[in-house]
């Protein structure tokens, strides 16, 4: 079973990456970009045969691993 | 106009940010993880209205700043 979590900052949280890439594409060019806000995404092979059995099992992972969830949130997509 | 756009690994390129997330997981219990590939997610609030515009501009972005086409792939989400 595939799954993918994908971790964002919070929002009001200060993300100096995302800030970086903006400026970086203003000085491309770009200057039409607004706002950018950089996160990850986890893809996630499971052997688990049982739907809500992964998604229990990821959401713990979430908050024991993936994810700082004091100023992280965090969106799990299971396929 | 908001968009997403997501950059992983190309299938075949070692993943090292990965496998490091996978052992982690394994050592703490989640044994049903059999592989973990790790991206960025990266999401723009763009100032164009026009759809097929933004698009053209979000290619134009992967491929001269946010991605690494040798070894990465991206995705683009309009939203």
């Amino acid at each position: 079973m595939k799954a993918t979590v994908t971790v964002m900052l919070k929002p009001g949280v200060l993300d100096p990456q995302g800030e970086a890439v903006r400026r970086a594409l203003h000085s491309l060019g770009f200057e039409g970009v607004e706002g950018v806000r950089q996160g990850r995404v986890i893809e996630l092979d499971l052997a688990a045969q049982d739907r809500a059995a992964a998604e229990e099992s990821i959401r713990a992972m979430c908050e024991r691993l993936l994810a700082n969830t004091v100023i992280e949130s965090y969106r799990i997509e299971i396929a």
